[in-house]
């Protein structure tokens, strides 16, 4: 049998870890494994692409355990009331191929994508950041101000969104977390004396969020929202006064910020950073950014700490998908026994 | 919520629509779409190494409908009562992105399997053909058996395996398949005499399953157990008498018996045959090979096969792999309104 952790599951664990102690947690795990980075098998995620939007496979190995994401995105789904990005994702290992864990993430993407921009920003951001300026208020916008404010005790937000709606939730959401939060007019104002900007925006076309004026001396950039060809949301500029740190750089040519750059543009990975391999932030006028599209160790990481917390709280359930024991070299007898149960005794 | 097959079901499935029926409907499916071959995504799978097997993601589309198989390939799983190959599918909607069903594919891929080389041998066979050798008496021969019966009308088989226990479960299980099987002693014994030689057999080196002077003209040969690279059955010069078939090229160069082969040695893909744009079989002293490994579009054809008869038996369940409705903009309020349901009115 297969362990499976459902939507109402997820729900039902985050609220019982409670989400700070979830996202350190994941912080933890993902820190442990960007630490030993060239130990996984790495390949940029295999998408099909129609007129809609894509379809992704994120597949990674570290030799012992085989993890997977099936994830979308489809921008024009939230016309119809859907979804831009769902999410499922598996476990497996690797020894005998044989799948072990089976979960949502639609939910846990957003999880993971917030724990590792906090991963991130506890690297690059100045030690001393205290406001977060952030730009886009759609789904992923609560798990970013509360992973900030997990991980690296930020207290204070500056949000924006053009869409009162989309800041009207973002309000009620946030209405009893204990972050100070002032809701700005626009983008420039969201942004002025920020520590942190971070930009996650969804819309598909190369937009400037950000102009090269507003993004002053020793402000780190977590810039969430492009993550594939033709959706950027920095000015070119503001790229050219960065220092720019990536998760798997041949991904983040295509997919983030530095489309926009020549393919040879000097960037670091964010894992050599955590393993002290290279250096981060060097000096406090520095321009950091994260350059964030996901990669497949994330959601390794991630459902690696779901598996653990939701078997410690009783939350997953078995499902199916695999015949149980019995003579492998008898398939045919799983059907056949089926069908006369008096066979199995001849 | 996504509909969902598991073993159980799969296993009534079988049992309920009968295995013969359910031949001639994956087999008319697949048909069809192989004629409609061009308007699919084709890649070659996307493999992940490692000691002791391979776990493969096998993705295509067209179009309007994605579809997903995730499979291992372990041979030496059957050491420790473990099956060498598991399986299990999706099938998603192109134009939003969101997966729809999720079925077990243990089973299924051994049902897809079948089902492929009879409709290959529908096109290739001589058109008299009655009798069959059965080399390999593993988890995929009774299918391969009920497969050609339901499909050829093949009558009798001629069938050997090396390994007594297996030739015992085979007789065990097919005592009431209405076939007329002859356990031969020897491969060479086994061919003697057959219309379509069909190899099964699991072992992970360059093995000799068949040498040159076993196979006589007009003789389909039915290739199934060579699918990875190291992994072939046919000695090199039967190959090269033989008039080879293939299912996507480039993954058969690399997988099938065609390794052993120049680059660029002619080939034939089946549905070009099925198509009606090349030549299959043109004389009755032809020798055919399909050089079976597999392809995605199989999987997909087998997929809504399988979907469209839960669905008639009232055999799908439902699994909340993906979030319910709601505003798209809020995901975070699914985790905090089941936190606290008074605030839903607030």
């Amino acid at each position: 049998m297969v362990k499976f952790v459902g939507t109402r599951d997820i729900i039902e664990l985050v609220n019982r870890v409670g989400i700070a102690q979830l996202f350190r947690e994941l912080v933890r795990e993902a820190e442990t494994d960007f630490m030993r980075w060239p130990e996984f098998e790495k390949v940029a995620r295999v998408a099909s692409h129609s007129t809609d939007g894509v379809i992704e496979l994120m597949p990674t190995s570290d030799g012992e355990t085989y993890g997977l994401k099936f994830v979308n995105g489809h921008p024009a789904n939230t016309r119809t009331g859907l979804r831009t990005v769902t999410a499922f994702g598996l476990l497996a290992d690797v020894a005998t191929g044989y799948p072990n864990f089976l979960a949502e993430m639609t939910i846990t993407t957003a999880l993971r994508t917030a724990a590792t921009s906090a991963l991130a920003a506890k690297y690059l951001a100045r030690k001393d950041a205290k406001v977060m300026a952030l730009i886009g208020l759609g789904a992923q916008s609560e798990f970013q101000a509360l992973a900030f404010k997990a991980v690296l005790g930020i207290q204070t937000l500056r949000v924006f969104d053009l869409d009162k709606e989309a800041s009207r939730k973002f309000a009620r959401n946030m209405a009893d977390s204990g972050l100070m939060i002032t809701h700005a007019q626009t983008a420039e104002e969201a942004v002025t004396g920020a520590d942190i900007i971070t930009t996650v925006t969804a819309d598909k076309r190369n937009a400037t969020i950000l102009s090269d004026n507003m993004v002053g001396t020793g402000v780190h950039l977590n810039a969430v929202g492009g993550d594939c060809p033709g959706k950027t949301e920095l000015h070119r500029d503001i790229l050219l006064r960065s220092k720019i740190f990536t998760e798997f750089t041949p991904q983040t040519r295509i997919e983030g910020e530095i489309q926009q750059l020549p393919h040879d543009h000097q960037v670091t990975e964010l894992w050599e950073v955590i393993a002290g391999i290279k250096a981060g932030r060097e000096a406090d006028r520095d321009i950091t950014l994260f350059d964030s599209v996901g990669f497949a160790i994330e959601d390794f990481s991630t459902l690696r700490v779901i598996r653990r917390l939701a078997e410690e709280h009783g939350l997953s359930r078995e499902i199916d998908l695999l015949p149980g024991e019995g003579d492998p070299k008898d398939l045919y007898g799983l059907i056949r026994n089926a069908a006369a149960p008096t066979l199995l005794s001849a």
